[in-house]
């Protein structure tokens, strides 16, 4: 049972575990703090929290446990902020998208409170944003990554892996470079692919018109454009290193798919499309 | 009511459409045509054909309306072969998804048929395949669009629209060019963008560690890559003017995107994601 957990920052993220917790009986009384007035009250409407702050301090005066759910830009300013008044027993994760600039700056600015900070990863969310968006089942049956650092304390690191436990979510620890290689493939290409799409789409003279005769993998595939574009421009550039690799790649690939369609290479198409289907039905 | 009905080519479309039709009562005897004798008889034995044949002469006998449901370059061979067996009474439509091709074979093999030809493409399917996939309702509030023919008689466009109609699926008219560059923005891009992407995963080292971290997004914007490659190879060739074309704004797309998280331009890239999702969130 965790006693006070304060969300700092009540998106979907924040809002969906503080729910989560409190329907399954796991905390005592979450404090949340956002610096929209407009998040807050909804986020209190909803009895997502039972007490907001617009005052950070105020917000974690007494929190055992403090999830810093803002988007990765917002991370270094926070930590910056943070710092002075957080106690040393406190504990603090993240649900950032990117370990290695969260990591980066924790290293910078939390460095009395490297033992209790545990970067983490929740692999849920929807295209959906804002604590009206809410989910307390959004975890269930999803992965939470962990990237604990070598200073962390142990029981914290336990801590922080029951408290997504009882959301239903499954833990697993791997290293913020694996982290953040993998999410670049599985996760952060495909939002930047389904945003180029959506924009070129946006370009056509009618996209109604076009719209009209959509199916549904048009639908599906351009999804998560419809996803927090503040989230996802900080996700971008804190981890564009594997980004822009990948991107290139990408590029490679739709170039030799160009090529084939230019030389009416059935052959190749057949190749390529084949082993894709292949991969996709064996795995998914 | 159609007397009889000949669907050339088991596979998912010319089955669902079967097996509408029966639901509905809306046809009397449905006469079966493969190359496949695996797909000839699951189709018996599924109810989806009253009888099959693998003669295709013998399966366009007194047929009152013939749908061809094969890949788009299968058409040139079938339009060949079926030319000389077909009665002048006989109503004939297709499903491809790519109709400048469809259209230029008919005018080029069906010369004394172009009355009773009207060109068609139910913009409805799934990533499943075969006679076993078939399903009564999947034309259900979808769309068919069909791009008649100047030769083309009013009263099989009639009948070609009422078929489609039975199925619940509403029908609409468009120009032959229209339609290829409406779908190649709408369909043919996003599956080869899916294609890409899978083929892309398949190179990570082990893509099965990369697959448990994955969410919601890769699995719906990878999709479509489980559709049939043959039919999606032949739909890239036979559309490859509009879809050359859009590739290469989509990489120029990309590039954009590239240079903006190399840049670390953070307004750009708000800029761009605010636009996307607010066309997704207006649109869909």
């Amino acid at each position: 049972m965790i006693q006070r957990l304060c969300i700092v920052g009540l998106g979907l993220i924040g809002s969906s575990l503080a729910l989560a917790l409190k329907r399954r009986g796991a905390v005592n009384e979450v404090i949340g703090y956002d610096c929209s007035a407009e998040h807050r009250e909804k986020a209190l409407n909803l009895g997502i929290a039972d007490r907001v702050e617009a005052n950070l301090k105020d917000a974690l005066r007494e929190a055992d446990i403090v999830v810093l759910s803002v988007p990765v830009g917002a991370m270094k300013g926070l930590f910056q902020k943070i710092a002075p008044d957080l106690s040393a027993q406190t504990i603090m994760t993240d649900v950032g998208s990117a370990k290695g600039v969260v990591t980066k700056f924790a290293y910078a600015y939390l460095r009395s409170h490297l033992h209790n900070f545990i970067p983490g990863h929740p692999i849920a969310g929807i295209e959906k944003n804002g604590p009206e968006s809410a989910d307390s089942r959004l975890f269930v049956h999803h992965k939470v990554i962990l990237t604990p650092l070598p200073e962390n304390n142990p029981l914290a690191i336990e801590q922080v892996t029951k408290m997504w436990e009882y959301t239903g979510a499954t833990v697993v620890k791997v290293s913020i470079s694996h982290h953040d290689e993998v999410l670049a493939m599985t996760s952060h290409l495909p939002h930047i692919l389904a945003y180029a799409l959506v924009d070129l789409f946006s370009q056509c003279e009618h996209p109604e018109d076009f719209l009209q005769f959509s199916a549904g993998g048009f639908r599906d595939f351009s999804r998560v454009a419809s996803s927090n574009p503040i989230m996802w421009r900080d996700i971008c550039i804190a981890n564009h290193i594997p980004l822009l690799n990948l991107i290139d790649q990408y590029i490679d690939k739709l170039g030799d798919i160009r090529e084939a369609i230019l030389q009416q290479d059935a052959n190749t198409l057949t190749e390529l499309f084949t082993r894709a289907k292949s991969i996709r039905d064996s795995y998914l």
